[in-house]
């Protein structure tokens, strides 16, 4: 409970910028000193002595004296996860499962909208409500990082700014390479400023690539920046990295060496004891996000265990389209007793770890504990002030110094914030933002939801809409590499089989039975009911499954005449019978396609590939085709890819001339 | 989306008394209405009318008229579980096991401090902050409910007031038998009373008996009032209820008739399918309280099933000691995301159904639903208004009309809750309190933080402190019937066992090794250390367990010159050494005294009673004594047990004047 820090100075009265005299103050130091009476002195941008109050006015004088008198005086929350300019899709849709949140509502938004000044102003927005709740330092990840730095200083706080990047296109890059050079300019240009950080945020392991994923960490070593992703958020995920990778996350993204940069990951709720060893050992960091897990019911993460293994954890509110605020009272409170039931302990996270998880850890968790994080003399000047004493956290006991942390993270609101300060710069004073215009904030807001509004609105009718509202929607396919020819006959496989080069991997029969449901709108795309028939080598049915495909008519790249790629189709399975979805969607026209098709799925030069040859039986057709394809994310790998399946046509000796555009249905247009 | 419930009025203009006009009215009745621009009109203590603004503006006139734009007039908040004078405890102590909490902070304080007074200011700062939050209705169980209506009624709040009844001595009965008879003077008094409905609290099932809970079932059904417990807050309560009474807890209170009455339960964190049923078919109503029971450890309430099955579910906050805070937003919130989690499916409980949990359902929780919990004429005015755009919760989006349950769930605060009416009569207006001086509540509870510091301060130099710090406390054991008396040898058990109305239930022999830790200051009571060697048939040990025993010395009572009554005796296991035990209370001098002791576990008279023949060994002794003791809850209960004794002496031929009022410590103090 003694001030043991207050700086000796040469001259009896040394002047300052600021003094914050009179409060609670909770340095949270390593000794976690907590003065009854006491005062932060702040000169320039930092802190420069602490200790009780009158100590400090014999020794300090400023301009600006302030008392705190019946308020705590505390270091600045440190938000250790965020998309903070999502606050412009804040309770765009809500109580959804994750897929049909996310491909139904806000990436189609996003899509839309997200530009340079949707993030300018979306973080300006959340930076006047992170203000309010006692945020002076934050970790985020969205779009146009740049746009959101610039945002973040005009606000005056500091951030560490995670530019996405994702194998799937996104509002601000066609491809990742696009986004690699996006975030190293975006680097260089801020890496020097005294409040942002620039750092690399690779989404997540499942939205990424290894390729992707090895660069970022390359690009963060070459540049000393941390990197920000998304880790074992969902238990989904897990199961998937198993199936494709044979392995869970952690160690799967671990073997991209990217977990020898600094890596800030967030969320962490599916990972097991092992992963916490390798992410420990690795000295990677934790953001525990407790509303968002519960709100999209991804379960709770085992933060008990983590912190007995002395990781590194800070404490995120998530982006506010899934929390639906940015309130770090609250995140902290519920950080803390979620805790407690998830070890079935009463005494796990107490209130003390709770806020150190918020403050001096949190800002361990965005890798500058040495800059912020406590109230101590040589660190920057990030203080805020809580109300004390209003209604709803009295009375005050005093017997046990300890309490205090109890006080103020089970029962203080973020509404009790009245003073902010990041930097030395006063951000906010009487619950006076001072360097945000609120109102018009406020009121551009409102502009751009009414924008949304409409663009939703005029999409009600949407085949895609509808599709998302029945559920089920599994996943989007970005890109596909495709070629078709006409062949002679089916045996022409057995040219690209034996040859050394290509590996089979597996080979199905099936019957193949379309119906497509077509709108007068064209632009609408088109639905295709199919039915599997899986075919034995008896030539029996094995077994039947049915799914449901949503394309939309999309611009197609053309790579050597032959190759093309498609892009936004949708797939889901269909548990309801064709007549549910005639009904439901409700088709201008239908057309049915019948085909068997023999497929080989088959290796060549690293890369997976389907090789499909298809006979249409209805309407009958004469002709034999073949099909290749191969997914892809980027636009130099679909290339590699395109030059790989000209080099199969060529095994095969497929002429370019063979190749057709059309797909089955075109092929198959009734002539009139 | 339609206001249909206009009401039809013959003179054109009819006057009301307020009218709440311009705002975005969410009725929660049953079509769940919602207008964008709605009015709702108050007459008396009644709604009389809810439209569009404009048809309402045609038809009424009042003299207050206020203007709601850009706020959502909402329903006032049911908070359908509370102990509100423990505001007065809030942040007492916080982090610790429940026993600890309970028996180390919780009680001695209320022991000490609990009174009418204390009462009456903790229920006013409670209603203060309640009113703050948009409560309008609350369920309480607590002490001197007298009290709490009186303030209640002071602060124009609507209550359904529960009279605490305890096995214990509680800090306003000495027996239940005295808590009976003041619950009913308190029905009698306040059953006609406009805002308070007086109702019974039998604590749990844990804390009372079978006869307790009978007779509370009988008192509710003749007053025609509710009845308010906790049920299977914990896991340990259904492991407890298994093991005494073979049944949960769900079927245990079923069988004493209970829950014939009209039952609101409190928790239900662990009642299974069958439980479940049993609750719906009795109509019992459920107080979710999510907070407490994440803080506390206690596990997550199954309310997705108990919904899904149609069981009438509110949200409480709990005590303001347990919470720590009063705020519905915040319980709302989690309710709605906790389930989300806890039935692993984003769309359980969504914001809309939460916030109907919250008011009509909550209503309908605490057996109000025809007065209160909607916006609909003929129900009494209970209504809040929230700030629809506050920096955290912009932009808005209007495509969708249910939004604005997601929006008032997921983002408004307790703060932005701007004016709350309670019976028509108006309690806050622009956040300004108008029924309680607020400063003048807050002075008097820092006085009483002062007195309650300064007695836990008093005490911490208390062995009971010490004991609880070192955790592992168990049980209170809160009266005892005991007899002593010298015998000339063991056999005399004979006389007993043969007696036809004496059952054998167990017979087991120790050797027993007790010291005895005393203090300077007799008041301080002793510890005492036992080991307990379990002896088989053939004289060997079977089996040894160690115990901590705390002794308080207090007042005895005499039934019939013979038999006594020991409180206050707290018991723990030891697994720690002797030698840690003497380093860490430091006694000023220690007893050793070793005993061999034959025990019988028989019923007589329907009543368990422990017999022993006892023999000290060390110091040794030459007489034999026998014991006979029962535990026992009520006065009446003890009364009759100590007759049971009586008539046990006289069937082992043991005279009044062989029996010994000192204890073998006593017996073998060294003489001076």
């Amino acid at each position: 409970m003694q001030a043991t820090f207050l700086r000796k100075v040469s001259n009896p009265v040394e002047r300052a910028d600021t003094i914050l005299t009179g409060g609670i103050v909770v340095t949270m130091n390593q000794q976690f000193e907590v003065i009854l009476d006491g005062a932060v002195v702040i000169r320039d941008e930092r802190i420069i002595a602490v200790g009780p109050s009158d100590e400090i006015s014999k020794t300090y004088t400023a301009d600006k004296v302030v008392s705190c008198q019946g308020q705590y005086v505390i270091p600045g929350l440190v938000n250790a996860h965020t998309h903070i300019s999502m606050t412009l899709l804040r309770g765009l849709a809500d109580d959804l499962r994750l897929d049909v949140w996310l491909m139904g509502y806000v990436m189609p938004t996003e899509h839309e909208f997200v530009n340079p000044e949707f993030c300018r102003l979306g973080a300006k927005l959340a930076c006047a409500e992170m203000i309010r709740s006692g945020i002076t330092s934050f970790a985020d990840m969205y779009y146009y990082e740049a746009d959101v730095a610039a945002a973040t200083v005009e606000a005056g706080m500091r951030g560490v700014l995670g530019q996405t990047i994702l194998k799937f296109p996104a509002p601000d890059a066609e491809t990742y390479e696009d986004s690699l050079a996006y975030t190293e300019k975006f680097i260089q240009e801020w890496k020097d400023h005294p409040l942002i950080t620039p750092a690399l945020a690779p989404h997540a392991p499942y939205s990424t690539t290894n390729d992707l994923l090895r660069r970022c960490g390359d690009m963060a070593r070459k540049y000393d920046v941390p990197v920000l992703i998304h880790i074992a958020e969902t238990k989904l995920e897990v199961e998937d990295s198993e199936k494709e990778f044979g392995m869970r996350v952690v160690p799967r993204v671990q073997a991209t060496d990217l977990l020898n940069a600094k890596v800030l990951a967030a969320h962490c709720v599916h990972i097991d004891s092992r992963e916490m060893d390798m992410i420990h050992q690795h000295e990677t960091t934790v953001a525990h996000c407790p509303t968002s897990n519960l709100k999209l019911a991804s379960g709770i993460a085992p933060i008990t265990q983590m912190l007995e293994r002395g990781l590194t954890v800070g404490i995120g509110t998530d982006g506010p389209a899934s929390n639906n605020d940015l309130d770090m009272m609250e995140e902290v409170r519920l950080a803390a007793i979620l805790a407690k039931t998830a070890a079935n302990n009463p005494t796990a996270v107490p209130a003390k770890q709770a806020l150190l998880m918020a403050t001096r850890q949190g800002a361990a968790a965005l890798f500058m504990e040495d800059k912020t994080g406590s109230l101590e003399p040589g660190k920057l000047a990030d203080v805020i002030t809580i109300d004390a004493n209003p209604v709803h956290n009295i009375p005050q006991f005093q017997r046990d110094p300890d309490l205090v942390y109890s006080r103020i993270v089970y029962a203080s609101k973020a509404t009790d914030v009245r003073h902010v300060l990041v930097n030395g710069k006063w951000l906010m004073q009487d619950r006076q933002l001072l360097t945000l215009n609120e109102a018009e904030l406020i009121e551009q807001a409102a502009d751009y939801a009414k924008k949304v509004d409409a663009f939703l609105a005029a999409r009600e009718g949407d085949i895609l809409s509808k599709l998302l509202a029945i559920g089920g929607l599994e996943q989007e396919e970005s890109f596909e590499v495709q070629v078709k020819a006409e062949i002679p006959d089916a045996s022409i496989i057995d040219k690209l089989l034996q040859h050394p080069d290509v590996h089979l991997l597996r080979h199905v029969h099936y019957r193949q039975y379309d119906t497509y449901f077509m709108f007068d709108d064209p632009d609408q795309g088109r639905v295709r009911y199919r039915e599997d028939d899986l075919i034995d080598e008896d030539g029996e049915v094995q077994s039947v499954r049915s799914r449901l495909t949503f394309t939309k008519p999309t611009k197609e790249r053309d790579f050597n005449s032959t190759v093309l790629l498609s892009r936004s189709q949708f797939i889901s399975s269909a548990d309801r019978p064709l007549r549910f979805y005639r009904e439901y969607f409700q088709p201008a026209s239908e057309r049915e396609l019948h085909k068997d098709r023999l497929r080989w799925h088959v290796h060549y030069q690293g890369v997976l590939f389907y090789v499909n040859i298809d006979r249409v039986t209805q309407p009958a057709q004469v002709q034999t085709f073949i099909e290749i394809k191969s997914r892809t994310w980027s636009a130099s790998d679909a290339e590699y890819k395109a030059d790989r399946i000209q080099e199969m046509l060529s095994i095969l000796e497929v002429t370019r001339q063979a190749a057709i555009q059309q797909d089955y249905l075109e092929l198959n247009a009734p002539t009139v």
